[in-house]
């Protein structure tokens, strides 16, 4: 597998052609992705996930997401609007994730704000999602650490998953290899479920990508190109969140190129 | 009542015809529906009833649904997302659409993906059904059968309800008549929750008229219809959805006219 | 405070203004809200208050509502979807609003309906709500009386709350002061949660401002004012509902000024 993380120059393909070809992969072969999601964000994914390729599944049901998740090819366990029903189905969820050798990415939706959400999220840590994604008040409850490169390598390494930590420049580590992507438009922080949809696209992706570190660095990269494209359309945060998908399901290898901002952590 | 199934050129109105006066009557005098659906499919659920003039309610508490249920004058009952609610719900909202003479729908959605889904889904076949929207994995799933216009007809004969198959093609019957409609576009499968908001449609249009065939029939036509004025404006996934909410609301006899492509079945 | 019910030409900003610069604090400091709201309402809640700058949290859960409401700066109540979390959260929110001495605002949907939440409805008026913002059919249910200006006046002064009623003409009366607002456009009432997520608009303001009858006439006139500007773009309730949330993110002080019918009781 090519390196996104390596110096420009090297002698391999770079992000943007690497995404191109995993978001083409996608649409030939659609991918089904189990999303237990937050309530508010359950039909931005599903429509997001559409709009990439995917086949979303979003069942909360404890009795259920064992049969859902089992013939998906990727699990998604968003922590928000956590009532009865998601706390006693994602344990499952994620057992059936293990037991199935499937990836499951974790994506502790304002952690920082509930102690009892926190506590269950380092609970699911502990179950080894190979991708967690968050934003940064997110990963100092997680982490007690601000989000310095070295606190986001070091927390991969210490979990085994890859850190994906979104804002207004986006970072991924899995512990060694480090990328910082500079794409995005200052809307998606207007639209509700935005970085939730984000990580069920690296799910997706993770589907199709043996290597999470690749699809999660895909991931926030065909957001952010997605969402500079549907900026430049909208007239506002309620336009922008259709053009965002539209952008999503049009992307090309071309737009890709042009736009992909990868920033290589400087070498020592 | 005129028999959508009768082939062209029979003295009577065609389908285009009934579906643009069954969408005026709707306009004219709002019906309330009561739909039990999924989480992802709640809020277009309930726009796309609003912009075909219905009025929505979408409770799923159990305390609850037999007095919204008992208003209403049509019942959806969708499968997805089934939580520990929703299961309790289910069975009191049947029995006050039965023992109040409402017309209910059931939509099995992925019931081909869960045994315990399975299972519910043929108790709530056995409470008598006025329609059956499904698509074919989950028609195969509820029949153990293929659907060929045999195997629909005879499932629809022996639960004495309509069974409306969406896909590529659509078809409806009764058991005894049998309908295909070709309209539609391919974004609609880009969107959550296009099913199933199409058979609330279906369900609204019940409400307004006593035979379930016409009901089907008039709703999937509109869909379709829809569709294509949608995917002609739409570009890409995300705007289509709100297109095809614009062109529900406004669509004319004019326009179901000129794109209606209903096929009879051959006749023997 | 400027009182917005004073007649024109006292001498005192009129309501445009003072909602321009409300709208304008809330940009320009977010103000977060915590919405318990119904399940269809839940994202388009959301994305209005992150449209108008708020920050929104939607968690049901009651282990988790007292972390969230505590660190809000107003409480949304919304009784649609009214399922066993929901119960159940309820009260722990309402009352860490009250220890907290935050405003929370009722939204009793559709208690015309149903028994057991009218009765759950006013339990909840006896926690004092800051704003109660209904229409026609839930006042009568509420109040056994016609929403006239004396029996709007009277409730408000009876539950020491602001009444805010919507319709085609909008009401607000803290039980002295009443005020009448004519802006707004017929395809708001085919858009669903528009009046949900316009108590939302009125609960962040009520966060930025103590007078909740300035806050409440101020939300009612954006929103209005939002939908005349999306209803001129749009061309269906789709494209209306995106409409409403790009203009609420732009709306300026002169086209508040340009468009705002607030009309004045007759004086005596």
């Amino acid at each position: 597998m090519p390196d996104p993380a390596a110096p420009p120059g090297a002698d391999h393909p770079d992000l943007a052609v690497i995404t191109a070809d995993l978001l083409a992969r996608l649409r030939d072969q659609p991918i089904r992705v189990h999303a237990i999601t937050n309530a508010a964000a359950q039909a931005f994914t599903a429509n997001l996930l559409l709009a990439a390729g995917a086949i979303p599944s979003l069942t909360t049901a404890p009795e259920e997401v064992p049969f859902f998740t089992g013939r998906a090819r990727a699990l998604l366990v968003n922590l928000g609007t956590l009532d009865a029903e998601r706390r006693a189905a994602i344990p499952w969820a994620i057992a059936t994730a293990r037991a199935s050798g499937l990836p499951w990415l974790l994506d502790p939706v304002f952690v920082e704000a509930s102690p009892p959400r926190l506590a269950l999220a380092q609970l699911c840590l502990a179950g080894q999602p190979a991708v967690v994604r968050c934003n940064a008040p997110e990963f100092r409850a997680l982490s007690d650490a601000d989000p310095t490169p070295e606190a986001l390598k070091r927390f991969a390494g210490a979990h085994g998953c890859v850190v994906a930590l979104t804002g207004p420049v986006d970072h991924v580590t899995d512990g060694e290899r480090f990328l910082s992507i500079e794409n995005g438009h200052p809307l998606m922080t207007r639209v509700t479920a935005m970085g939730c949809a984000g990580t069920a696209l690296i799910a997706a992706l993770a589907g199709a990508e043996p290597d999470p570190f690749v699809a999660a660095a895909s991931g926030l990269l065909a957001m952010g190109v997605a969402g500079e494209v549907a900026g430049e359309a909208a007239g506002g945060p309620g336009s922008f969140a259709p053009a965002l998908l539209d952008a999503l399901a049009g992307l090309s290898a071309e737009t890709l190129t042009d736009r992909a901002r990868p920033a290589w952590e400087p070498q020592p």
